[in-house]
């Protein structure tokens, strides 16, 4: 373990970064590279490296690696495909630990001469103790380095956290980093390895198991060279953290674009379901998924759990809400068990009636004049039922706001906030897309930074909170 | 025919209505209701009934309708609903034509007392020639006649279209309505019927059927009293035009939920299934699938096809992308053919390079520079290949904005405008979110408001698109 943290450290904590092919032309994806570093703020020291010389963003441009006065952890490579077996020797001599290639044009053209360039490069690299991400990649991101992902010279961070992903598509984890940003999901490592011809998908599991900065990991797949490593090394991770697994190229079409895109061999897709399953990794389709579920482990940690108060109603009108919630938590395989006879009793002396406040979900619409405070106890009543394990909350923004104030909006989120912090119990809210978009993406923000799992539809929250209980590692 | 929308003329284009339960407190249900007729600028009279008199948004309130200096033809009524067959016995005084009641507490609650009072009331009615809708429901909107849904003060509408929508939920009513105006879905009808003692789901999709405004129809139903009719009347309704049918309760938790909600038997899942499809209806399951269908059975009315080309890398890494496009599509049983011979020469000669540019999905990163006439001229040839039926690009802000400008952006989707409106061809754009939301929305609304479908995810606009395949009425 030890060993395998202090290997991948130069790749996370490179102390300097060369970035080869970063020009005075500030438009070359190398120079957006060198721009993104110093926009994020990276600690460490950048090297521009381009035969044409000159300056980039007040930076002194060396014409070639060897030419850089410092040691070098860390290469980015934008280089013609024709360089990169040269600029591998100069990385030999300069003993740079770990190289990543953004060139691309190797075995996913399909081409013999592609494969025969990647295998010389492996082997310059093994003689050489180099490690190479990549090529046809856009690296590694590390907000807790103040490394961000790609050649992008707006050098985005989001918050750090627990999170890790692989991906063998460099868009992909680039849109997961943003989506990561806009809905909180926290990361301690991102990674695009492409097409993976040294360190591939089962080093960076292996890495990011070990790394204690890591609590649930991710990885988009498309295929792999060695299928028998990477199931094992899933089973392995598995049982130390959860592995959620979205596998591209499960039709046959996707799988032809994934040949082309970085050169993996995908198998159908029952094969990969099958391994998935049985290495203890939770399979999902889509980026939505993906995300839902990073999100609900992140903040859920090893919470297990099956049954699930639903309240609606909050504004006006929960009935047809109430209904569509049974059938996404019933069909996604949670129990909405009735409440407990004390609670149901509590309820009724608060809210004055009988009916269907007893059941569950729980509509709290009856209660008299919207007492703000009736409400709030209602809701905290369900939240302390010892039958409850989680509490899903229905909050229509356009329902509210056609009923009730901005200021009662404030109050009744201001409730759910500190309801979430005082309870170990999950409170999760859905909050539903419609006409007053500003206002619920600010309501959805304000949620979401005091650590509430929040979804736009029940469905969606119903299958993110389902899976957790599909996790069987160590706990 | 005419019968039949000469009978539901008074309830969709009253030229009066008497809002009953509508008093000097702005705060209660009634008055909001006037509040919002007003707001919304109904052209017809409307006159608040309470037995407090006073005034209301400077209305004179009219002790009893009997009192109302003026033909009535629309009553809503917002009472106890101990006052509910003293009303009918006014609304016959007055030959009101037809009353919708707000008022709750009747078969839902499960009593015999709330069963045996809706029996009274629909005798009464049918005795005097009026029909009635609901009771327990928001009743009627349609923006074309400016009545706004249920009982809020703002008395928001949308823009008048050919979309008719029933409802067994007020709520879900509403926050479709909601949804229509932030995702351009354009109503003809919205009805909330309740517990649909008198007018029911079966009289309302037979207006629809017959209304020369809608063209095609949605509803959300839980359950009904009388399976066949309304199997037979789908069955009738469908052959006209699509419905797409989404039935609440199809869990145990959920069918519970009905009964207290609106009364309804629901019976399983599997039977309402069969039931639809041999009716000819399209079974949706919850809000966003059926207002994905809703929106592009608008937009493509009767169009048929099954060969898509997807477009992506508009911006940059169009790779996995693309692979998990083809997995959408392929999955929703959509075909994504290799492009015609003669289009692929015309991209090659455009773009310069044989490789995966000629496949389907089309990753236009490969353009040289990025140069914006070779991109456009390169869309165009796919949108012209005589094999493609229909075209999806995805459209990523967030990578294309870390790579390329705000006018760059504007300057692409102006394009996409232009080849939307020249090609009879469905163009479906997919807008992910992610963390550039105002820009990604503000980019939706200009899509949306040029007739051009838009999606967050290539799977919800995969999904919709073959939706259309299901619809087999007369064209």
């Amino acid at each position: 373990m030890a060993v395998l943290l202090e290997e991948f450290h130069p790749i996370f904590y490179p102390r300097s970064i060369a970035v080869v092919g970063a020009s005075a032309n500030e438009g070359k994806a190398g120079s957006k590279w060198v721009r993104g570093l110093l926009a994020a703020g990276f600690e460490g020291r950048v090297y521009p490296v381009s035969s044409g010389g000159g300056t980039l963003s007040g930076l002194e441009i060396y014409p070639n690696l060897r030419a850089v006065p410092d040691e070098v952890d860390y290469v980015v490579a934008s280089v013609p495909r024709q360089s990169v077996l040269a600029l591998l020797d100069d990385c030999a001599v300069k003993r740079v630990q770990a190289i990543q290639f953004f060139t691309a044009g190797f075995s996913e053209t399909g081409t013999a001469d592609g494969r025969k360039m990647e295998a010389q490069m492996v082997k310059k690299a093994r003689q050489n103790g180099i490690r190479i991400i990549g090529p046809n990649c856009i690296g590694v991101y590390c907000p807790e380095s103040r490394l961000p992902l790609g050649p992008s010279p707006l050098g985005k961070l989001g918050t750090s956290g627990s999170v890790g992903f692989i991906s063998q598509s460099g868009g992909i984890a680039a849109k997961l980093a943003e989506i990561g940003i806009a809905r909180h999901i926290n990361f301690s490592k991102v990674v695009s390895f492409g097409n993976g011809i040294d360190l591939d998908a089962s080093d960076f599991l292996q890495y990011l198991a070990a790394d204690p900065k890591t609590s649930v990991i991710g990885a988009y797949l498309e295929g792999t060279r060695d299928g028998h490593r990477l199931f094992h090394t899933i089973k392995g991770v598995a049982k130390a953290k959860p592995v959620i697994v979205w596998k591209g190229g499960r039709t046959e079409v996707g799988a032809q674009a994934a040949t082309s895109h970085t050169g993996s061999l995908a198998s159908s897709a029952a094969v990969w379901a099958a391994m998935l399953t049985q290495a203890g990794a939770i399979e999902v389709h889509g980026l939505e998924e993906l995300s839902d579920a990073l999100l609900i482990f992140q903040a859920l940690g090893r919470w297990k759990g099956n049954n699930v108060a639903v309240i609606g109603g909050l504004a006006d009108g929960g009935g047809g809400i109430s209904v569509s919630a049974s059938d996404s938590c019933t069909e996604m395989g949670l129990d909405m068990p009735p409440l407990s006879h004390q609670t149901g009793e509590a309820l009724t002396r608060l809210l004055g009636e009988v009916g269907s406040i007893l059941r569950n979900p729980v509509d709290v619409s009856q209660a008299p004049n919207r007492d703000p405070t009736a409400l709030s106890q209602a809701i905290q009543l369900v939240m302390e039922d010892p039958v409850i394990e989680a509490m899903i909350v229905q909050e229509d923004l356009d329902t509210f706001l056609s009923y009730s104030s901005s200021a009662e909006l404030e109050r009744v989120n201001d409730f759910f906030v500190r309801l979430g912090h005082a309870h170990s119990k999950p409170l999760i809210i859905v909050l539903p897309p419609g006409s007053a978009e500003p206002e619920r993406l600010s309501l959805e923000q304000r949620l979401l930074q005091a650590s509430i799992p929040t979804f736009p539809t029940m469905e969606r929250a119903a299958k993110a909170l389902a899976r957790i209980n599909g996790y069987n590692g160590r706990s």
